[in-house]
């Protein structure tokens, strides 16, 4: 059960709404975010909700039985976004271009694509400083000092930034020069993370884990949203599964569902969800068409040449097509 | 590799084919399908083709490694197309709905259904007579009979009729009363019955296996080619994994991917893709997106009284709006 | 529900038993199989049991609730067992050892296979003379001349034949030549071909499917058994996951889990379930040692020359080691 | 490949080893755990070895090709052991049983159960503290206070200790109070996890990952051994697969496929392995037949009333029989 609270509630009011549920025995999660005030109420709720409703304090109330509450859309019905500034939103009505490299390069590389995504009105840029290697003996990113470079080309160019985030740790650190964190698909339940980036006031994108379920990547926004970070996107990339002419099994499926089960922007990573090159624009409007509010796609300008993942890379010219495409095809669902 | 004949090869010259292939160790299999005359040749192709390439009587010749030959793209790159008359076409440049109830019931409801695909310009009709059911106390279809009457109505709509065969006995008892033969997700592997299907001059839908791969459904589809039936629909329709928000997962990736390894036309099934009836038009939408060259989907004037599958069935408005819908997004991407 | 007839009841009383059943809206199965006279009686139990208890000619009255009725071992708590005779048996407190090549080759290799399993006290050979194979251009097996002579030879030995049945058609065809019928895992959902196994009084052992559940398994013998023929063998055989270093994921939780669902023999096969040859021995343990009642795998006098399957084939040597060991860990576990 | 340095190698030395190698272009990690000190050395290695094999400092050369190295039993042919003092051993001819609750809950119960694991001679005793749930809202564990509780009753019965590490900060927290460092399957993947891990002298037990292969599993412990800790232990505890007769599917494949890939002691988990309480004992039995090391399972003198994971919680009793029946298990497996 979720009770929003009146912003700015007086500790005495507050008090009387708390012992008012405490003598129900439900158990109380007080759960401040950048933009409201909620308690998630634990338990059994199968009492009449005007026993509680009347009290002063309390703006709503909602009942949800699933096992994630603040990121449902039982209680919250309209659809959330992501305001990045400038005009840059992400959720509700946009469609929101994520591209870039796997991993942050040089900087003379890092510029020209920076330079590419502005002339093509793609105004987030993705790219990895911190990069999850499942060989130790992998090249793990350019660091802290790569997205310091990043941010400043970044910067010149208008354009929003979306990393991710490994270890608790790095969230400092990467706080001043970052946009938007991402957390990655080993990191879905990587469950301190996601406590502590509850903390921080800059929207965060979970990835669906490697063989993550829908339901389990909503509790994983939970997390955050409980520890006070209603700003969240959730991704899409891919599940794990016997089929091998695919890098992973991309779950469109998982679009529609989670946006009829959550209120958060649902976005599209196609380029990890089907691994080759010349399928991701097919996957990305696919994505767009079951109703993506996102693509994040990786691009290069010279796949072939990339530190990582080239393979599934787009070239400039390549990106340009699934942009302009992507856009007719959102114009078109927008339309109906 | 692939040796294609010319049509009307006299025994001579074919037998001069035949011995110089044989006394290079190839396993030579004879196809005669209702288009064209093929020697698939197996074994090792690495001598110079041009030995053979001069001999009278050859069309042309193809070397095809994959452990699938002559669905391959690899030697022949035109898109193959199904031509079921009166302009009712299937693949190469077609979106192809196909429509109907999982299984068919009485006339009145069938006659319901048929002229209501009549008005919308839907000239396909699906329909289960005999059907695969994991108990067997399960309801199995209304038999041949079902069929018959189902023919009946659908010629009087000029539509075509696509229904389920699950066994070899009912390919002579359904002929006549069929325009395209299913082979159904549990009988992908089922191979004796495509051997049959493969003697048969009608076009044969065969949908991926439960959790087949993309190889297995192309190696299912040359045992029908290679016995002589070359007139061949894929169909991907999900597969299972550990999801369970979902009746199966939709593998989308699959569509551009079998596209690329094979001429054959590629339809998606999203009823049975993703099970629940509010997401099938955006996942009908996503496949038209992703390349499919058709929609397999299950509609009912009574969902909630359907006699099997009524959970992802359409009633008649969504499928007003699915058939508008993905119709206008294939417009677009012709236009690209 | 399942109503245990007496054998042998007159006309009268079962007129009687039926109609007092169908009163109660009951939908009923007539089942007479080897051993017994059943009706499975399916829809709303939730009348006094005691109504129809009373009734002369029947035997006893379960209630069963699961989608399968006649395997549960909710009715029937005993430990099922299939008597090859001789003194060879399957289930129920014996070790059923099953082994031979996976193709029957000539007479001569199969002769000297034979002989090694009499030698070593294995009594059932498997061969299979019918093989599904993915793709059209494999080997298919020597078919039923094959048979005939792996019939003879084994006759020769005192050896019971095990031997996988592809359709319909081949049941007659084998019928004189065969002990056990074996279902195939691409055919376990082969509705049909389970319906006529039903009729035939020969036991059946079916295999899991590529990738079915157990109780898709346990529904799958319910169609065999309801037709009339409760001579049943369960047998696991690893399913399809995303793994690959194993050809399958021998799920060994099935052999307790469907021991406890069922009263049929459950066994296990390990060459297909692991598909290395080296790791056959340590599987065929562990599933002993989970409760199997039996093993079948694949061995052959030169593995490395076998017409299939041979990276998982065992020579001899190795399995005397494999038959010693299994029986060593099976006389522990049946002394607890 | 793998450069074994002598103890003690004077700098000059194994300067000049390191300007050889560099000079051949290979990538230099330098490994110094707390028994030995290695290079591993990355790229190609198609040269002469004797080349630098007669460097002096040099013990010994291995080529290993696979994409992990230091944990590869190709260069290290013998099984390693940890030696957790007063003779309590895991791998190399030992059956390690590691027994306790999911949670450690309060001193009364989790004296209850050190104790009754001491009459036994089990000598490891697991227990979480920091819980990872996939909900927010579930029980997280009593934290550090609970393990120095749990250390201190461990103590007093001779008993080791085994608990779950879930984020970097905890490595330091948890040191003076555990014997075996435990990572989840959640944190397979944890890179910056696995890399501090292997700046500590205290055995680490890695579990495969929820969907994890055998692969990663091996890199992983991989990331800690290069990071200079070799003491660790591998841990099947099942995979996710499509099944839901089981908690998890329990791989037993993996234990004869890690033993011959790796090294390392490899135990079993079959209580998350199968998830059901009854079936955790033939579990634990194939685990040993198939070759494993030791079995970590789940007890407590109430499973009901568990403060979590009680369905698949053994009672003492059950535990007695289980550790009985593994070890005469495991002495008829060692007199083979």
């Amino acid at each position: 059960m979720i009770i929003q609270l009146e912003t700015g509630i007086s500790a005495e009011r507050k008090e009387k709404v708390l012992s008012e549920l405490e003598s129900r025995k439900l158990k109380l999660v007080d759960v401040k975010t950048q933009l409201n005030h909620y308690l998630v109420a634990l338990g059994k709720t199968d009492f009449d909700l005007r026993q509680i409703g009347h009290l002063k304090g309390i703006r709503d109330i909602h009942v949800v039985s699933d096992t994630y509450q603040l990121v449902s859309k039982k209680w919250k019905t309209s659809s959330s976004q992501i305001d990045l500034g400038d005009g840059i939103k992400i959720g509700d009505g946009n469609l929101a271009l994520m591209a870039g490299p796997c991993s942050i390069e040089d900087e003379e590389k890092t510029d020209i694509i920076a330079k590419f995504l502005a002339s093509q009105g793609v105004s987030i840029m993705r790219g990895g400083v911190f990069k999850p290697r499942s060989s130790p003996y992998s090249f793990r990113g350019t660091g802290i000092e790569g997205l310091k470079m990043f941010h400043r080309i970044c910067r010149k160019y208008g354009i929003r930034i979306i990393s991710e985030v490994m270890q608790v740790s790095q969230i400092a650190e990467m706080y001043d020069y970052i946009d938007v964190f991402q957390v990655g698909a080993r990191n879905t339940q990587n469950f301190n993370l996601l406590d502590e980036l509850g903390k921080v006031d800059k929207p965060v994108l979970i990835k669906r884990g490697i063989s993550g379920t829908v339901d389990e990547l909503l509790q994983s926004a939970e997390y955050v949203f409980s520890g006070g970070n209603e700003k969240l996107i959730l991704c899409e990339r891919g599940i794990r599964t016997y089929e091998t002419s695919s890098r992973n099994t991309l779950d469109l499926n998982s679009v529609p569902i989670l946006k009829e089960k959550s209120h958060l922007p649902v976005v599209v990573d196609p380029s990890h969800g089907i691994g080759i090159r010349d399928f991701v624009e097919p996957m990305a409007l696919a994505a767009v068409a079951a109703g993506a509010d996102g693509i994040l796609f990786e691009i290069h300008q010279e796949p072939e040449k990339a530190a990582s993942d080239g393979a599934q890379t787009l070239n400039f010219e390549e990106a340009m097509q699934l942009v302009k495409r992507t856009r007719s095809l959102f114009d078109l669902r927008s339309s109906w």
